[in-house]
């Protein structure tokens, strides 16, 4: 307890951020296994608020807190949870719970809860499912993973482009099983093909004898079964959409896709990409430590490979250093500002790719762009490190040297900047999961080697 | 053009990509000064398509282009451009066109479009709008920078909380100046204080005489005037809103966030968080030189700094050096895999602060996690490094020394990783923006200390 509280003077608490009012009564609850308490704790949290808070306490607890809540576990807490998280969870809950708590929830949601699930884990819960439910689930994952298909609801309001308002009205009516959320009505060919859509908010303010026709939005755009679900995320927010209809090959409709499902995945794209370029692969903060290390392994490993490049870079000039031991205490100065340029420019392509911003129309003058930043800010700590390389060693030449070495260094750096990751996105390779590594080599290797070579030439 | 052929080759073309096809005759259209070719070029695009290729194009491109485009110019694209190519398209436009352009614009949008512009041109566009939008515009504007008050529309749908369906039906019917886009009906009671929403799907789907009151959705939740626009695009997201009712001190209605708005900070503030965490302050692919030195030049400076202090490190151990100059040759392993490791465990930080997953639940569990991560990954390198340097250079002790100072320096790192940005957020600093100076400047200086101190005690 002592140290919670001084975890809760360390964290800053904010708006949205589970305080302490709400924590201890459910750990409190827990502690004495108090069901009805736990419940009553419960009960005014949203499942995406109690999901945060299972992943948050430690393994014990969560069990514990999963097996108290018992009958009334719902369904959308399981969407909320994080992977690794879920799965405990899942395996914690009476097989019974478990059924009842899918039970209620809609294809995608089903689909995004289970597609990451062992086998066995996965068979669980589409036994607990409705027969028609569980087709639409095993359709959808018959999809390619991350594409509009696994995306995808099935449930949706479409109707024939020659109806008219009251029609499709009197049809809702008539229709108790309308979608829990739904913001268009489709208009489709007697071939299914979408041809357009019309908001709910002018259905509504139309006269009963309107053609639907005449409502349509000019933003439709249809989505393919089988785009990728960033590009997906894109097109939201680039076109600014609401939902989109989803068509197969043939350009039929077979499901929606709305846009709480598409800020879902921009959030959970940008995560991947923050984390990506900080060689941190997949990853939350609920895994243990052995799967953290082996998330993080790999990227260190890559980094010791680059580090001992650099390394063998600095071995061929050891009599170098051994005659003037200065280039020692200097030469990380320029290898760090390099890899520190080199990051601010390949973090900029990277992005620009990502948001497609980077084109065959920009390419050129972005290198011209970043090479001359490179040039005038390498100029600049020229003269500033040069005078202090020259003033702290009492030696004009050195200062000379680190400056020229500075310049090289960022002009390559913004160079390797842009080109290492626009190669790569070109070679199908995610750019943020490899140029950091690559830049980085570039700027250690050409940092002490432009910086010991030109000191073996002038000061020796 | 050759160079523009060769970027196509370089550059991967995608979904939602500008290809060539798209902008080729737009870029002949210029060429040529023809006014029609280019309106008919822009016709098929939308307009955050259009705002992108102004972004592309050079500068003088760019200017020809709005006033080829004249009248046909769309507020829209102006809404979608970059805040700094949006001031100079506003400079070419004829102010005619501007007032037209600004007028079909919601409210929300106006705002966002001046709100960082010159008081001049602010006022010029101000100017341009009908006296009801401009109070409107003025009132928004009147909120704090990044609030809700500045993201909200005042455009809504509003009905007494005992209207029935039929009621609020008829309401709309009579009412042809509804917003574009609207998803509920807020219930507001006498004193206008939103007490539930009703989704226009549920509306209609309900018989006419059903109390609007019967059909809330669960997942109301009112956003105050003043909350901070990242607060609002995580409540969004976390609780799955497509709109949320604004109010104000005496929580009275006084606006709409619509999900597209909030969907946009959401990307906005990832963009700056991954852009902030790589030492990139503001900034865009379109900036110009000059504009880019000055964005990256004072982190490129902190930089030095953290550079200069590892190198006083150094220079501490100027004569163990010199005695011994594979040091030099291995030191920059040593730290570079403590900045690695740091900046692995200082992106979980920051992301989980962020997404609001890092809380005094489980601050200790995270801390004690990133220690036992850097102690694990530590010692298998230093396993790994300390063989490679005791064989290289043929002295075991180089190796025992390597592999204490990794293990240290990995420790410190995911300390610090967490530490660091955990502390910058209670102070108010957004650690995005400093975490990873203050941690690499720790693990350099930790590092370089640890091994050549190290060395100095064992190896002489």
């Amino acid at each position: 307890m002592a140290e919670d509280q001084t975890a809760e003077e360390i964290i800053a608490e904010g708006d949205y951020v589970l305080d302490r009012d709400t924590v201890a009564p459910v750990l409190n609850a827990v502690r004495e296994g108090d069901s009805d308490a736990l419940i009553a704790a419960f009960d005014p949290l949203h499942p995406a608020d109690i999901a945060d808070l299972l992943e948050q306490v430690d393994d014990d607890t969560r069990v514990r807190m999963v097996q108290l809540y018992g009958q009334e576990f719902d369904g959308d807490i399981l969407s909320e949870l994080d992977e690794g998280v879920r799965e405990e969870v899942i395996a914690a809950l009476h097989p019974e719970v478990l059924a009842e708590a899918v039970r209620d929830l809609e294809s995608d949601d089903v689909v995004d809860l289970i597609e990451d699930l062992e086998d066995e884990q996965q068979n669980l819960i589409l036994d607990a499912l409705a027969v028609s439910d569980r087709v639409a689930v095993e359709q959808s994952l018959s999809y390619p993973e991350e594409s509009a298909g696994r995306l995808m609801q099935r449930e949706m309001v479409a109707a024939p482009e020659h109806w008219d308002v009251g029609h499709v009205i009197d049809h809702m009516r008539a229709h108790d099983d309308l979608p829990g959320q739904f913001y268009h009505v489709i208009l489709v060919d007697p071939r299914m093909r979408p041809t357009g859509y019309v908001t709910l908010g002018r259905i509504m303010s139309a006269a009963r004898t309107t053609p639907m026709r005449d409502l349509v939005e000019d933003s439709f755009r249809t989505i393919p079964v089988t785009q990728d679900e960033e590009d997906v995320a894109y097109a939201f927010n680039q076109y600014h959409l609401i939902s989109a209809p989803v068509v197969d090959e043939d350009d039929r409709l077979v499901g929606v896709i709305t846009i709480d499902d598409a800020m879902a995945i921009l959030d959970e794209e940008h995560e991947e990409d923050i984390l990506r370029l900080a060689g941190v692969g997949e990853g939350s903060l609920s895994d243990r430590v052995v799967e953290t290390v082996r998330a993080r392994l790999p990227w260190l490993a890559v980094n010791l490979v680059t580090a001992i490049l650099a390394s063998l870079v600095i071995d061929q000039f050891e009599t170098v250093i051994a005659g003037f031991v200065a280039l020692a205490v200097l030469m990380p100065i320029v290898a760090s500002m390099g890899g520190n340029a080199g990051t601010q420019s390949l973090t900029v392509a990277v992005r620009a790719l990502a948001t497609k911003d980077l084109t065959s129309s920009n390419l050129w003058r972005v290198i011209r762009r970043e090479v001359a930043v490179g040039f005038v800010n390498g100029a600049i700590f020229a003269i500033a490190m040069g005078a202090v390389g020259a003033l702290w060693f009492s030696t004009p030449m050195l200062g000379v040297v680190l400056a020229a070495a500075m310049i090289i260094n960022l002009v390559i750096a913004g160079l390797a900047g842009v080109l290492v990751p626009v190669v790569l996105d070109k070679l199908k390779i995610d750019p943020a999961l490899a140029s950091g590594a690559f830049v980085t080599t570039v700027t250690d290797v050409v940092g002490f080697f432009a910086f010991l070579g030109l000191a073996a030439v002038v000061l020796l």
